[in-house]
């Protein structure tokens, strides 16, 4: 896959700026909390972005929303599409409800029964498949050819990119400048687009990526500078099963971001579990990943943060609790 | 017990504005939260003061702190003495640490033993007792005598009632007037000090206290107008198992307290449940007494809150995570 050519940088800070304008009073402005005992354990300051509080729960609302304001109408009137068992599902049938634009989710028909009506809920028609005898990828262009309709992909989109770049611009507008900034890395769309964000907002931060050990295609892509897949890794970081990083995200990774790391599914489990009691607030695997390469000093060899002030995305909050109560 | 006179009313406003400036720089200003989806849900206005953020987790920092403020400074150089196994241990102990107020802690010996070295945590000296052969009051009176210690009460105290106050002086200094202000009621100090709060910064707006269904003596009290007890109540809301309202807190509750309103322990679980799952925060058992009365429909049949603006104070954080994923 992926034998489609790179895209040059497809998305810089005045797109991320547009975003921001455009999701005023649609997304919300998340609160960033500090923590003494978060403090005290990294020996740094650290600013938590709370992106589990946003709308359906992740950041992925604010790409969706970003892409399809920006449909024209005739494109509006058709609709669009998406394939995901995830919070993209969500972002894009809420961001159609909010914009008027009819949605259709094409989700395969094992997923779990609350994320099909979680994702109807928010008025989007869904469309199931069977895994083990189509591939998602043919069933979607298909239904979208024959209606007509946009495909909104995950995170290889130029608008997507540019809308998950504003909870960077946030952060940034909220604490000043930062010395770094660790961010969850799946497909690399809320990477780049903080990446690109902190570079002008920022500059002199390091952006960090974070992702699961057993999926650590973009930390090798990364160091190889040559995009490597990962198919189907075995994490509770569901949001970060992403085989690899794309077209768009990876040419900006490799210019914006300054360093990847990896942690493990235990670790993840730990931080998630010291959020709940000592922050006492929720975050789904994948939107645990920057905070627990920092508070399991996983950065400490490369990177000394102490003293120095540090922003951390934690990117969404749609954590399975009975499932995650059999983990603890 | 209780057969002590009741106290004339022995907190006004002025006192909750002078513990919120003994607050400021030490207390956190926590966040008030909202969420369309309790909105529609209940459909009102509703604004969620977020005490389960506050500084060791629970409003009891703030009576705490208040408290020991003022002690004069021959009280602050012998220390301070609470009983308590729950979130008033750890509040007076930090708050004691913060004061450079040495602070002794009586608790029993089979409390949990996260909560003995919490409150250790904080720099307090914990005694432990055999709950089978003493009395923790006798206890504490006896060292506290002994050593020339202020007791600080848990909430029969006109500085921990006025302190408790802030959190409602708060909440609405930042959403303006409410309709209605619902509050977790155990011993009345965080419903006392609110209602004298709401009375005079929201005047109009009907406070209405909420207690566990096996602990509801204080709305025994509030509709019979003479102290009830209940004691050791069987219910998950461990902050609201005191055998009564105060000699303090009951006058101010006659006085300033609209009505009061019972949950169940399911409903609490399914409160707390439905915040983790939906709000991404967590609160504790007794933190869920009033978003329970109101997302439960619990107030219906006497209070119309539709269309209405309502404060709900999450008051605590502190749940045993693990406990807790047993019963869910």
């Amino acid at each position: 896959m992926n034998a489609a050519p790179l895209h040059p940088l497809a998305v810089n800070y005045e797109d991320v700026a547009a975003a921001a304008r455009r999701l005023e009073g649609h997304a919300r402005r998340t609160p960033v909390m500090t923590s003494r005992t978060a403090d005290e354990r990294c020996g740094a300051q650290v600013f938590f972005k709370c992106e589990n509080f946003q709308r359906m729960g992740a950041f992925k609302f604010r790409g969706a929303y970003n892409a399809l304001a920006q449909l024209s109408p005739e494109q509006k009137r058709r609709g669009v599409l998406a394939y995901s068992s995830g919070n993209h599902a969500q972002a894009v049938a809420l961001a159609g409800r909010l914009l008027g634009v009819k949605s259709v989710i094409v989700m395969p028909q094992d997923a779990p029964q609350v994320k099909l009506e979680a994702t109807r809920g928010y008025g989007a028609e869904v469309i199931t498949y069977d895994p083990r005898t189509a591939r998602r990828e043919e069933l979607a262009a298909g239904i979208a050819a024959e209606r007509g309709m946009s495909v909104i992909p995950p995170y290889d989109h130029a608008q997507v990119v540019a809308g998950q770049g504003t909870a960077a611009k946030e952060l940034i507008e909220e604490t000043g400048p930062l010395d770094y900034l660790l961010v969850p890395c799946g497909g690399g769309g809320l990477l780049s687009g903080s990446a690109v964000a902190a570079s002008h907002w920022s500059p002199g931060c390091k952006v960090i990526g974070v992702e699961p050990e057993a999926g650590d295609d973009a930390t090798r892509s990364f160091r190889s500078k040559t995009l490597q897949t990962c198919h189907n890794p075995d994490t509770i970081a569901d949001g970060a099963r992403t085989p690899s990083l794309g077209r768009i995200t990876f040419p900006l990774v490799l210019q914006y971001v300054h360093d990847m790391s990896t942690v493990s599914d235990a670790e993840l489990l730990r931080t998630m579990f010291w959020m709940w009691e000592r922050m006492k607030i929720v975050i789904e695997p994948t939107g645990a990943l920057a905070a627990t390469a920092l508070l399991e000093g996983k950065l400490d060899r490369r990177h000394d943060c102490k003293g120095k002030r540090v922003g951390v995305i934690l990117s969404g909050g749609n954590a399975d609790i009975r499932a995650l109560c059999r983990l603890f």
